[in-house]
C-alpha cells in the first residue's frame, strides 16, 4: 500500500513466481502436491461464516459449488487472492493437487525442534509492512513505548502459535489430497479482538516488570474496526491437529527471547509508528512529529 | 495457455496495465469515470444463474452482499477476473468509480460511423487465440472449408453485435455510477450455443453460393460442452440499450466485407485449425497431418 512500485512489485513477484511453479510442476512432476501459503486476509470479513475456500449455495433456486467470495484489503492480499484464483485453476485443468493454506496471524518465536540453538531463531518483524500488530506491541513492550492499537481495536482476527503452524504444514504434508484436488485449510485456532491482544501482551509486559500502557491512535488502514467474523477451520482438527491454546504461556517466551535483543529494537522505535495510509494520503509531518515527542515522553 | 512464457506475459500485461492505472486515477483524477472491459468468460459456466457482478447472498441464517465467485478458464481469463478484483478494491478503499464490463462475444465488422470508409475497417481475428468460434466460421465459409465446432457444439455463450457493443459503451459513458462506486454490467444481448452459430452461419453461406458443410472436431479446450447457462443482463437496458436483435443480418454485412478479402483470409487456412490443447498435452503430428489433408480434400 505504500505506493505503484510496491504494488507493482508484490503483485508480480507473487503471482508470477506462483504461475511459474504450476507449470514447473505441470510440466515436471504432476503428480507432486504442491503446498501453498496464503492468507486469512484473503476473506476479508463478510458479515456471514467464511467456510474452508468453498461453499454450496442456493440462489434462485439452483444449487452449485462455488469458491467462497474473496474481499481482500490490501494489494499484498489482493496478490494472494488472484493465486489461489490460478492455482484451483491448475488443479481443475491439468489435475494438479493443492493444499491451499488460508493461514490466521502467526505468533511466537520458536519451534521446539530449534531446542536451545540461536542460530535457528526466527525473523521477528514489528514494523508496519512485514509485521504484526502482536509481534508491534511485544516489541513496544519490551522497549517501554506504549501499544499502538489502531483504531477501536475492535478487529477480529485468527492466530495460531509458530509451532502450531509447523504442526500443520506436516499435518498437510502427511495427508496429500486426491490427484486433481484443490483444497483449502483455515489455518488458525483461536480469533481474538486487537485490543485483547494488547492486554494480554499487557499482562505478559507486567509479569517482566514492564510498565505497559496501551494508546489507541488513528487508523493508518482501510479496515472494518467493528465487525462479525466466524471462519470454519475443522479441517485441520479432523487430520488430527493438536492445538497450543495458551497465548499467554507463548509469549513469555517470546518476551525471554525479545529482552535478550532489546537494543536492537531500540533503534528502530520509529519502526513501530505507522506512516503509510491505506487511502493514499500522507501523514501531516506535524502529527508524526507530534507521535514521536510523546513517544520520547512515554519511555 | 500456449505456454509458461504466453502465461506470465498475459498476466503481468493486463494485470500490471490496470494496477498502474489505477494508481494514476488516484494520484491525478479521483472523479474520473474508468470504464473497463471484462468479459463474461470470467464468470465460467455455474449450475446457478449470473448475477451482473454482485449477489446477495443468505449463508447459515446471516446475509451479505458479496461479488458473485469466479470460476475462469484460462490465463486469460484469470487476468481478468484479477484486475476484477484489483479494481473493485480500488473503489472501495479509494472512492474511485468504475463501470466493469462482463462483454460477451462480439460479432460483426461494422459501425454506422464507419460509413464506407474502408480505412475504419476492423480487425477480424480468427484464430485459436485472439479470435472467437463465430468469427473461425464466417472465415471458414468464405474459403470453403467446413465449420468446425469443438466438440459436442452444446457450449452456450452470450453475443451481441460490435455495434451494440459501442453503443452500449456509450450508454456507461453517458451514465456514470457515483463515486466510489464499483459496478459492473454483463454487456451481451442473445445466448447462443456454438452449434447454433454454426447453423447461422452456414445460413447465410448459402446465401452467398458457399457450400457450406459443419465438421465437429475434438476440443482443445477444456470447457464444459453441457452446461446451464443463464446471466443477467438488466443493467444496460435499464438505461435504454436498445439490441438488434437479428443475427443473421449482421452476419450478412461480415460476409460482404470478408469476401472482398477472400484471398487474405485463404492464405492463413491454417490459424483455422487448433494446435493449442488447453491440457498442456501436444497433438500427435499425424492428427494434424490428417485433418489439414481433410481439409484439403473439402476444399
Amino acid at each position: 500500500m505504500v505506493d505503484v512500485h510496491h504494488a507493482v512489485y508484490t503483485q508480480t513477484n507473487n503471482i508470477m513466481g506462483t504461475l511459474v511453479s504450476l507449470y514447473a510442476l505441470h510440466e515436471e512432476a504432476p503428480d507432486c502436491h504442491l503446498v501453498k501459503l496464503g492468507t486469512m486476509g484473503e476473506y476479508g470479513t463478510p458479515n456471514v461464516d467464511i467456510p474452508e475456500g468453498f461453499f454450496e449455495i442456493e440462489y434462485r433456486g439452483r444449487k452449485d459449488r462455488m469458491m467462497f467470495p474473496r474481499r481482500a484489503g490490501s494489494w499484498y492480499h489482493q496478490s494472494k487472492v488472484h493465486d489461489t484464483n490460478n492455482v484451483e485453476m491448475a488443479c481443475r485443468h491439468w489435475g494438479l493437487r493443492c493444499t491451499d493454506i488460508m493461514q490466521g496471524v502467526v505468533y511466537g518465536t520458536r519451534i521446539d525442534a530449534m531446542s536451545s540453538d540461536d542460530r535457528l531463531l526466527t525473523r521477528f518483524d514489528f514494523d508496519q509492512a512485514f509485521g504484526t500488530a502482536i509481534n508491534r506491541f511485544c516489541a513496544q513492550a519490551v522497549v517501554g513505548l506504549p501499544l499502538t492499537p489502531f483504531g477501536k481495536g475492535n478487529q477480529k482476527r485468527g492466530f495460531l502459535p509458530l509451532r502450531d503452524s509447523l504442526q500443520c504444514l506436516a499435518i498437510a504434508v502427511d495427508n496429500p489430497p486426491e490427484q486433481g484436488e484443490y483444497r483449502v485449510f483455515n489455518q488458525f485456532q483461536d480469533v481474538y479482538r486487537i485490543n485483547e491482544l494488547a492486554r494480554t501482551v499487557q499482562n505478559v509486559g507486567n509479569e517482566f516488570d514492564l510498565d505497559v500502557t496501551i494508546r489507541h491512535i488513528d487508523n493508518p488502514r482501510l479496515e472494518s474496526e467493528d465487525h462479525y467474523y466466524n471462519p470454519d477451520h475443522q479441517h485441520l482438527l479432523d487430520l488430527g491437529y493438536q492445538p497450543t491454546t495458551d497465548m499467554q504461556a507463548e509469549l513469555r517466551v517470546v518476551f525471554q527471547d525479545l529482552m535478550k535483543h532489546r537494543t536492537r529494537i531500540e533503534t528502530r522505535t520509529h519502526a513501530t509508528f505507522p506512516d503509510i495510509r491505506w487511502d493514499g494520503q500522507r501523514y501531516r509531518s506535524d502529527y508524526l512529529e507530534g507521535h514521536e515527542a510523546n513517544d520520547a515522553t512515554s519511555q
